[in-house]
């Protein structure tokens, strides 16, 4: 046997020691099936994949990856875009899929407790069931875990209201890469005592510990969503719209933008989906208010006509406003289905730079030869800009990868970023020094390494 | 000469020469005058204090301390409670009075960018004047710099509908220990790049570098703010009626409560201010809601009234708000006066152990026979106890310091914290391990030094 086979089973053994035999899974094929996350990157052949039940369980797991300096990759729904959650040679994998329980919903302190394999969606149900509500919403919100989206401080459509997922999380119990274990902060609204480490592991994408309980803030219920779509002649006057919306008194519970290329990919889709030719842009602005709902819909439908709206549909209740939405629904398989082949990004700007994009997209998509899809969440300024190309074409798909880099550097020099909510992982790291300085990143290392002294934590990821 | 002398006239020497003279003062006298904070502790006689006027000079400074392994000291408005801005022996001050320009204040960004001198008072006038609001407002907000609430993450009476000035932070630009100067992050609304080394940097007190530029979150203004007192013949329905205001379906603006120990203060203070001697707690609820304010000002009201409210004010515009505001203001110089001494806290625990906390400290007044008030932001669970004691009677003044720590014990046996907005300082130090555990004040220590591996930034301090 070889060594690393030999090391390999001998971690192996250490594992099913420690947690049931049913918990440890180690058949290369299932393995393999396991091994990747959504970016499709996997790095090396993980040796082990458990499924901790407890706190004390994945304390063991990360003790005895401490013991033989293996990696540990933690794994939620596996639904990363950016390979943060993807094997690497001889790692444990972390399903956290067992750990799903929803401890405590708090009425009054506004707080729920929950495990971090509970889905998005699931918390959400039960904070609505006892009247309240858990803001964050990514798309994937039905799939990804709470684990997993406290990792990537996941966004979603109801951020430039709402904030991020960082912005919903109260305190973190953590496995640190020692195997024991801690508690950020104490669960009170306010607190100073300490250095804000919950923020910190918030983001961090697995690689300053595992988060094995999470206390999130739950809000009062909103009202009904409500919304008004309209369609421009000019992204620039969507764009101007947008910021008009995005400042009024009252910022919108979601904004977000599609643009010409999107409107034709769409309509080739899906036919039931009306947009003129003459229609260059699509904006769909929704309010949640409880009051004063009707005047933020009085007040879309005003800013949207002021800015030469061809056409503009008002949803005066849910079930309408899932109808506008269809539209933006459509986007990524419509995309997908354009050309065959499609990068998906996730650029941000500030607010006032996305007519600047916009254009230095339309430039990138002239210069490679590639179609570019500019849209997203135009109310913060995070794109997720989409290179459509034919894959049966290979000097195509190396063009579509070059003009998603030079999205990315655009995005950049327009003072932006290459991640708005997706996360780094590993397919990002080529971009950081584009935007984080030397000193910075430098910094970033070493408050990783007073973390995990080893750097057995998602090694190679993120930082 | 003295060896300590020697070095400290070189350091001198050194920061005269790269600044101008008139911006290095080591003057004893004066040096004594500008040493203390507000928590009137000193541990030692600084070599100097600097008045830097740009980045480039805090720089300089840092690089001579690091040379001279000379502890820093950041000096806002000197107002720390805490003890987190006073002078160590042979520290350099560094006084930010100099660096006050607000840089910009951008409308559509929804952002301004300040030096840390700035006053929060005059940042938030600046962004009034631009229709903006900016919504952190620590009670020193007229003699308070961005800088100082910054540094001690600052909170203050509109938390819960608006959160601590952590929240209000979208970039910092540090100059780090070895005298590099770092921006934490992009400006962009969303950015998930790095880890969040903008909310590690708040509220640290100094320890891990010194901010020199701010990009702080800029609001729509608000509504006019109004508001409803009302007096209660128990405490406990006063916490119960607060309980039900902050679970309202709008979080109020400011939720402020007074007991009975404080109302007897104040009644002796003004007489003015009209309290029967029945009411036992006094509750201020607040709203500066665009839309909706009406319902809401009823909604106080109605739950005031169910709650066995005596007495019920109602203020419909920002006038009489701020006569109701004035019972509030009393407080702290009514119990400053009511027996000459008082020592003021700063606890918080979750909402829910409110009461608990009042019943503990009350048990606390009477076993160590002191007077001891709590009061404070009871919306977010953040209160001020006041111990007052004659400052003539030296075994009162002990009781008192005793009563003092009881208090501090008593919160975080409930599941609280011994500061939810001052800061730790040098003065709760030693509250430390009641809330944080040896490993996670050991991993607070390790991330300290990763940011300042000589420990030169603010020592002894906050950790």
């Amino acid at each position: 046997m070889h060594a690393t086979e030999r090391s390999r089973s001998a971690v192996v053994e250490d594992l099913r020691a420690a947690l049931g035999a049913e918990q440890v899974v180690d058949d290369a094929d299932r393995l393999a099936r396991l091994a990747a996350d959504r970016s499709g990157t996997v790095q090396g052949a993980a040796t082990a994949l458990v499924l901790p039940r407890s706190t004390a369980e994945v304390q063991e797991i990360v003790r005895i990856a401490d013991r033989h300096a293996a990696p540990i990759v933690a794994q939620g729904a596996r639904t990363s875009l950016a390979g943060a959650a993807s094997a690497v040679a001889g790692a444990i994998l972390v399903d956290f899929g067992g750990m799903n329980r929803i401890l405590r919903i708090d009425p009054l302190e506004r707080l729920a407790v929950v495990e971090p394999g509970v889905l998005v969606s699931e918390l959400a149900a039960a904070a609505e069931r006892a009247g309240l509500f858990y803001a964050p919403d990514p798309v994937s919100a039905e799939w990804a875990t709470i684990g997993g989206t406290i990792a990537t401080n996941a966004g979603g459509m109801r951020c430039i209201k709402y904030g991020v997922t960082r912005d919903s999380v109260r305190s973190l119990e953590v496995v640190l890469a020692d195997g024991s274990v801690v508690r950020t902060r104490r669960d009170t609204i306010k607190s100073v005592t300490g250095l804000d480490l919950t923020s910190l592991v918030v983001g961090s994408e697995g690689t300053l510990g595992l988060v094995t309980e999470a206390t999130v803030t739950l809000r009062s219920a909103p009202g009904p969503s409500r919304g008004v779509s309209a369609l421009f002649p000019r992204i620039d006057d969507a764009l101007e719209a947008a910021a008009a919306v995005a400042t009024e008194a009252a910022p919108p519970a979601v904004l977000e933008m599609l643009d010409d290329v999107a409107l034709t990919a769409i309509r080739a889709h899906d036919p039931t989906i009306e947009a003129p030719a003459s229609a260059r842009a699509w904006l769909l602005a929704v309010t949640d208010a409880r009051v004063g709902a009707e005047e933020e819909l009085d007040a879309f439908e005003r800013i949207f006509s002021e800015h030469r709206a061809l056409r503009v549909d008002r949803a005066d209740d849910p079930q309408r406003l899932d109808r506008l939405f269809a539209t933006r629904r459509a986007l990524n398989p419509a995309l997908d289905a354009y050309t065959g082949g499609a990068l998906h990004g996730d650029i941000a700007v500030p607010r006032g730079r996305l007519g600047a994009f916009a254009a230095r997209a339309a430039d990138i998509s002239r210069s490679f030869g590639v179609i570019v899809s500019v849209g997203g969440h135009v109310g913060d300024g995070n794109l997720h800009p989409v290179v459509a190309y034919d894959p049966d074409d290979a000097e195509q798909a190396r063009l579509a990868r070059e003009a998603q880099r030079a999205l990315l550097s655009a995005a950049q020099e327009l003072g932006g970023t290459v991640s708005g909510e997706h996360g780094v992982g590993t397919e990002k790291l080529h971009a950081l020094d584009g935007e984080l300085s030397p000193r910075v990143r430098e910094l970033q290392l070493a408050v990783k390494r007073a973390f995990d002294p080893k750097g057995i934590l998602n090694p190679g990821r993120k930082l």
